[in-house]
């Protein structure tokens, strides 16, 4: 195993700070470190801290006094024998240091290659590993508690105590095959399999589902604003975003597809879905437009409709009977009725009547569920009570979406695996229910272990893992 | 004394490091801190590492994993009790973990701030102090070697060593003076006094004069780049930029007035001091332009002047009446005969003729330091060897601007309190020589020892102390 050397902190801060990990970190580390105290590095205990000076052990030029961190195996973060050097925050000193190790023989880590070492050396599991980087990137008070629970373990708790249960059930059946001769036995007892494999099922199925919640914290929650061109929606927008305009990070790892306006509401990231404005038309090209707007509605968990008070009616009908059934799936859609400041009191009168008596019965039939709102994306007041309503409708969603508990799966290999587990439990529950033969049940069975065995990295080859890390930041 | 906290680190990288320094940092840090082992922080011996969580006392819930190092007063950076939390580098965790502290009663920290308490707790003198802003702003190995020397104290060495010497001198003069009555009695003989105070002026001369070479370095040696419009300036600079445009530090405290061009011969900084263009001219608006630029070429130390190979005689006649006394002072002055492709065969040593024979005998009369060089800016080859030459001029500036030894002042504060130091050791001698009343000359003694306690810190007053420290970043 080789030694392995990074940078794990941008240049630019007071401090610096260079991660040593692997067999030969010690030696490599002490060949450059003239200790302050008596004690050569050698020779300290593993957690203890020792100050004194990286010197270049050729020129005998000291290239700084640093603090380095010492810690013995298996007790480092790697698993591995691993030193920390914290440096003045230098790029130039950084970059001395860094050299200085490989001329002792380290090499530069790859990026997650600590990490990685950790998952190799039993310190974390796979889907430990994989929320180190989430937490990294995590930007919001929701997304750092997922990234966190996951790295806590909790997710991997929930996938052994699975699997402990359909070893348990793929056992009996096996134990039935070997005993295949006689024909009246049976150690397990099929209705109680089959609840079992039902409650499995259950699970599986609610983690599979919190992932529309899991990628929609992560990624922020999708929200889409449409509406006829002159309802008012880039003033809304503009409105919503104001001053807080999302800092879009740069950490390697986090990709977003496309540059979208995103605000944080509450403790979470929205993201706003940018659609083309929607009015009847017959013209081509203008049609097309429209129906990629329909198409992105698609991707939305929350609708914004926007309706122009003085015209509300008429735009709401010329609508529904599109965009309500793009809406059946949906968490929540809010109907704001803009420009509410242009009403004289009598319009507004009139426009709560159509409200209640034509427009929220027509959503009540459709649905969908739904909340009405008046209001001016002018006035600083109602886009206050905008974002009040915006945080009941996430909450809305975290309901709709499904709770599974503290578990939030967020990652898209882990839903991808949850769901090839999800169909061989599904078969299995079905060969139960027709008592197929213990052979084929049993295949299943041990086809579902191994997805979620997958997760964790337990079954996953080389090459996934390969890919998996060098989505991390180099030092981590 | 408050306790303070700061992020130490810029976010984006695999680990950010949170600081906290003053009585209460254990308490504080142990109040949101649950170890993984059995020891609470408090009963942990300083020089230690901890792994453990960090966790908000109010909700329970975890912000993250961390490492917490504990150092116990004196022995830290400061002198007080402190601790380093490493933590993942997301932004958001370092953010709340500060909020934690804040919580705790800590406070913000002020730039410089650490280490204006390591100054305070007399772990450093204030020149070492200065030291840690450069050495975290220093790109170059030149610059970083200054700083280096200077934090580690051979600077504050020199000056003690000086001061004792001082010292010496005014208590037998002081003695002298105390037996004023008996007039016959000489304790200090007057020429031994007079030799010391010389070598003591000689040392403090030496030092003042690193300063040329110690700003140089800091900020880059200047070096202008002077010729007639057409002499191929523009394409010059562009080929010794090449590839590699000096990165300028985005640091806090590195401040450049304006941008300009630099690059790394060597191991230094050099840059490129922008001039106009020079041709004989009688527009007033041109001469003016052609002013500014003699008077830039008062700010650099070499001078490269570019003649058009194919006018050479011509152009070197029109500028050497201005240009040669604008350059007595300087280092060197390279005469860089552009163009050389453009020259037939004959041509060439029609050029090398003019240049041993009239051009090298004007330059040696005005004793200016020179070399010339045939070259053109299109060949690259001819750039890596200019690029040797103006690494021969480096050294040679820094044979011209007076070697001090190991110390090199670089400091302006410091430049100008040993310019004070000067003109009071120079007024001793003058006292000696004129054999004053020993009065006069304790005085000034006693100023000179003051000028230079004021390097380190020992007579500077607050505000001074202040403003010097908010050049630092926070964390530092």
């Amino acid at each position: 195993m080789s030694t392995i050397c990074a940078i794990a902190t941008p240049s630019g801060g007071a401090l610096g700070v260079i991660r040593v990990s692997g067999p030969q970190a010690i030696q490599a580390t002490a060949a450059i470190f003239r200790p302050a105290g008596p004690t050569p590095l050698q020779a300290k205990k593993g957690s203890t801290l020792s100050f004194g000076s990286i010197i270049d052990p050729d020129t005998h030029e000291t290239i700084d006094e640093v603090l380095v961190s010492l810690f013995r195996a298996p007790h480092s973060y790697t698993g591995e024998d691993s030193t920390e050097i914290s440096c003045h925050g230098s790029a130039y000193i950084l970059q001395r240091v860094l050299q200085l190790l490989l001329a002792q023989g380290c090499t530069m880590a790859r990026p997650g290659e600590y990490t990685q070492r950790a998952f190799m050396n039993g310190k974390m599991d796979l889907s430990q590993a994989e929320a180190v980087a989430d937490l990294i990137a995590s930007t919001t008070a929701a997304n750092h508690r997922m990234a966190m629970s996951q790295m806590r373990g909790s997710f991997s708790q929930e996938l052994r105590t699975l699997r402990d249960q359909l070893l348990h059930i793929t056992a009996l059946l096996e134990l039935e095959l070997d005993f295949a001769d006689h024909e009246d036995l049976e150690f397990a007892d099929r209705t109680e399999l089959q609840d079992l494999a039902e409650r499995i099922l259950n699970r599986i199925t609610q983690l599979c589902n919190s992932f529309r919640l899991g990628n929609a914290l992560k990624r922020g929650v999708p929200i889409a604003i449409v509406g006829e061109t002159n309802a008012g929606k880039s003033t809304l927008l503009n409105a919503l975003i104001g001053e807080e305009r999302a800092l879009v990070s740069h950490i390697h790892g986090t990709t977003r597809d496309t540059v979208e306006e995103s605000i944080t509401v509450g403790d979470t990231l929205i993201r706003f879905i940018d659609t083309a404005g929607i009015r009847a038309t017959t013209d081509t090209v203008e049609q097309m437009g429209i129906e990629r707007t329909f198409a992105k509605i698609s991707e939305a968990e929350i609708v914004l409709w926007l309706i122009d008070s003085t015209q509300a009616l008429s735009q709401f009908e010329a609508l529904r009977d599109r965009l309500l059934p793009a809406c059946t799936e949906k968490s929540s859609l809010l109907l704001l009725f803009n420009k509410a400041d242009l009403l004289t009191p009598d319009g507004h009168t009139a426009l709560q009547q159509a409200i209640d008596e034509r427009i929220s019965p027509t959503l009540t039939a459709s649905a969908v569920p739904f909340s009405t709102r008046i209001l001016s994306a002018q006035s600083s007041a109602d886009i206050i009570q905008l974002r009040q309503l915006l945080t009941l409708s996430l909450h809305e969603m975290q309901q709709a979406t499904g709770s599974a508990g503290d578990v939030i799966v967020s990652n898209l290999r882990h839903y991808e695996a949850l769901s090839q587990a999800q169909a061989s439990i599904q078969r299995v529950i079905a060969a139960l229910r027709t008592d197929l033969s213990g052979d084929f049940i049993s295949q299943d069975l041990r086809e579902c272990i191994h997805h979620l065995s997958d997760i964790v990295g337990e079954v996953t080859p080389e090459s996934v893992l390969h890919t998996l890390f060098q989505h991390f930041c180099i030092g981590k």
